[in-house]
């Protein structure tokens, strides 16, 4: 009934008693391929080594065993140029090979160029020139990132100006969260992340954005992105997103099952009034504060057909407050979420406030969907790095956080304002009360293709209405998408420059 | 045919020039809820505050709207207790209220109990034994992770010894990573993660654990679940997974659209002879290095079978190497993947070498999956967060990873060591040649619910291999799985203790 587990050969007597095994070669014995190794006892400065010994009838000893193993893996690209290697007396301990054996056979391979005597580092592996044999093809697709160099003036949407990240900032509240946090921090800890975070979000949220939030209903998520894919796994089927708006998005929730039916847009936002005509749809995903492309801020009538309709059909509204904190002019308008909390999952990020690498966003939800987001999250990737969650709480808490928004918020408006005084004759900047991109129409007989064409002769990168529709139509209106919160402080004014001489043959 | 886009009311002349309107009320007059709001300007530690001012007929005018503002924020809960607020000269500006306003405005609700002074902090919102008023109901379902009270001596297996966590080591690389890397680090990047860190690994892991590495074929991945769900999403249908083995694996599987069957294993490992019966299997999950739980290291003969398989069937191997570091006695077990790097995913994580909370792990792929894997990477959260990569790849560069891996092999050998002795009599542990957990057999007539409950009543936790089967079965081997490395280091030898004590009654 009750069967002891089977004894496995890796458990024989003797194991337990520490001491590490002198015998090197294999105990199986033969010349069959056993992956036994060695492996350079610890010392400080010195380094792990896996290697392959493989000695039987005919091979030439344990001498022989090592050099060739040494040879194998550098030949194979096992090894990699630079890679140190363990101290001959280390390695002959482990190896149980006497330490002049193993001398020898690093002078041996660095004779013959595989090895190199490194003063300081002692033995490493030689810089090769020489493609290695015998290894399996690596040919395989090309890298998923294109290597097509950067523009020389960068003014497409979709980034903050990374210069201006806070390094000292970030750095300090790294150290401080670290230094009070307790070890459990570092275990496996709860899918909605650390509650440290959850807390300081909920004040933050509820005072800078209107947003009712407690640190229960919050989720953090590995990014925006991340936060969209768990809301269409669990809640959609067939998503109403804004037409135009950004591929990217609505790829995403293809990719995550989501069906995409195009929402369209007009001066005053999206076409909210509409949704009763989209019996199916069964989540709406919304850019209130800062229509993504448009800069259209959703009217008033808007936003309460949206939650009308939310309440009357029991559909989720998805708000991207992407940039909700860059209000220049008028007094910033509040979350949607707060007009209908049970309805409205309200989405933020740290990407254009901090930077998009970091991989920071937070989801406040209604009751009904924190279990089934929270069990989702917990099977995509068990909740979003701690050390991050820790540092940005320390951020939020010393107020550092918002002081870093509000010096952007001006440096960025001054941007604006600099880019509507640039701006002449028949062009003029749309949706720039808030966020960091501006929408530039075109006046008749000029064609986004040309505009954008001219701008590359000038080394200019620039973001367009076409890139943004769901569908192409020779009906759409045209119009440049202008990130002018994309390049650096100091590349700005050249930026500009060019997209005044770019406007200039209009 | 070019339609320029509609006029937004939100760029009517004007807002660009800049300054602050000094309007409070809404534009659009009436009492309806216009979602206007204020904010206050900037200034060294004042904060931002959104306010919903609702001025109309019959309404009281802008202190009385001020004050009504003030009071509904704070009673739904919207301000949290001790937020501060802005100062009343900077609400005085935004609002366009007189600074006496606003001063007798925060008066008032200081006497009424919202709001208290702080010397030094300015006003604060009031700490509030009542619960807040007229709010949508925020009941919902249970808090995702449980609230129960941590054991007294925990020996359940999973987690390093997190009170070992690296901070100072992490706190420099994060320093030495952020004062090196360029600003375009901190924009979206690569999905498969940064090179710095995919150039560090591949030579680590070749060095290491054998692995034929590039670092082309490297994904980065938010942790080992991450890293599953992808491949389970691009790659699999139906996985063979080891019984026993991980539940909550199986569970990641299977949320991701697998189907997981049962592959037995024995004293050599998982029964890879058997694959030859499994003709639907797309993948197989091992973890050659260090069974989880039973401990055993996969047999040469079992590999062999295994990279056999795949090769005639095409199916993938997910080597899941979540302990290879931690080998005590003998030549350490090189990664199965160095045996068929084309038909191998291997998987490798800091979370038992640096802790789980990091959320860092990675993927050597095939090179047929390199695409695919990272456009399911980019579509589930765009990349991992790249200043815990960075950090990462600086500790490995500078070797303070290899020296903390074999500081830590150390004392966990030690106590390996510590756990061997002090089991006598008819127990004996398994699986002890390396890892961080020890499979000990039951002795005929002891059941493992009962020296559960023994330990519990002593305030101990530990695991058992019915936590771990399948599908539950009264033939199954019964067995503890100890996790020694879990405890702090002081925490060890009482759990220990524990741990004889309740096995003394046996």
């Amino acid at each position: 009934m009750h069967d002891s587990w089977p004894t496995s050969p890796d458990d024989a007597p003797g194991n337990a008693g520490g001491r590490p095994r002198q015998d090197g070669p294999s105990r199986r014995g033969g010349p069959e391929r056993a992956p036994t190794g060695s492996r350079a006892a610890s010392g400080a400065g010195d380094v792990d080594l896996h290697l392959d010994l493989r000695v039987g009838p005919g091979s030439g000893g344990r001498r022989a065993a090592l050099e060739r193993a040494l040879r194998d893996a550098v030949r194979s690209g096992r090894l990699a140029p630079g890679s140190r290697l363990p101290s001959s007396r280390r390695l002959a301990v482990e190896t149980g090979l006497s330490r002049g054996t193993v001398k020898a056979a690093y002078d041996q391979l660095t004779a013959e160029g595989y090895l190199a005597a490194r003063r300081g580092s002692g033995t490493v592996v030689a810089a090769r020139s020489a493609a290695p044999a015998g290894r399996e093809t690596a040919a395989g697709p090309a890298p998923a990132s294109g290597a097509a160099a950067p523009p020389r003036f960068d003014l497409r949407p979709g980034s903050p100006d990374v210069t201006s990240f806070p390094t000292s900032a970030w750095l300090r509240a790294t150290r401080r969260a670290l230094g009070s946090v307790p070890s459990a921090a570092y275990d496996y800890g709860d899918p909605r992340g650390r509650i440290e975070l959850r807390r300081v979000l909920a004040e933050y949220l509820g005072r800078t954005r209107g947003v009712f939030a407690e640190p229960e209903r919050i989720v953090v998520t590995t990014g925006y992105v991340q936060g969209l894919a768990l809301l269409v796994r669990v809640a959609a089927g067939v998503v109403a997103m804004e037409d135009p708006g950004l591929p990217f998005h609505r790829e995403v929730v293809r990719r995550n099952g989501g069906e995409v039916v195009p929402l369209p847009t007009d001066g005053l936002g999206a076409r909210t009034d509409l949704l009763g005509t989209f019996p199916q749809a069964d989540a709406v995903v919304v850019t209130p504060a800062h229509q993504y492309p448009t800069g259209v801020t959703l009217h008033p009538a808007r936003r309460q057909a949206l939650t009308a309709w939310a309440r009357a059909s029991g559909g989720l509204v998805i708000e991207d407050d992407y940039d909700g904190e860059f209000r220049y002019d008028r007094q910033p308008v509040g979350a949607l979420q707060g007009m209908a909390p049970d309805h409205v999952a309200y989405l933020g990020t740290a990407s254009k406030t901090l930077g998009p690498a970091l991989r920071l966003g937070w989801m406040v939800l209604p009751p009904r969907l924190v279990e089934p987001v929270a069990e989702a999250k917990l099977y995509s990737d068990f909740h979003t790095g701690a050390v991050a969650q820790l540092a940005l709480a320390e951020l939020i808490a010393g107020h550092g956080y918002d002081r870093h928004v509000r010096t952007s918020r001006l440096r960025y408006r001054r941007r604006r304002d600099l880019l509507v005084s640039r701006l002449t004759g028949p062009y003029r900047a749309g949706g720039i009360a808030a966020g960091l991109h501006a929408l530039v129409g075109l006046p008749p007989g000029v064609r986004e293709e040309d505009v954008r064409r001219r701008a590359a002769g000038l080394g200019l990168a620039l973001g367009t209405l076409a890139d943004h529709w769901h569908e192409p139509s020779p009906h759409h209106p045209q119009g440049l998408i202008i990130g002018y919160g994309t390049p650096g402080e100091g590349s700005y004014p050249a930026a500009l420059d060019a997209l005044v001489r770019t406007l200039g043959h209009g």
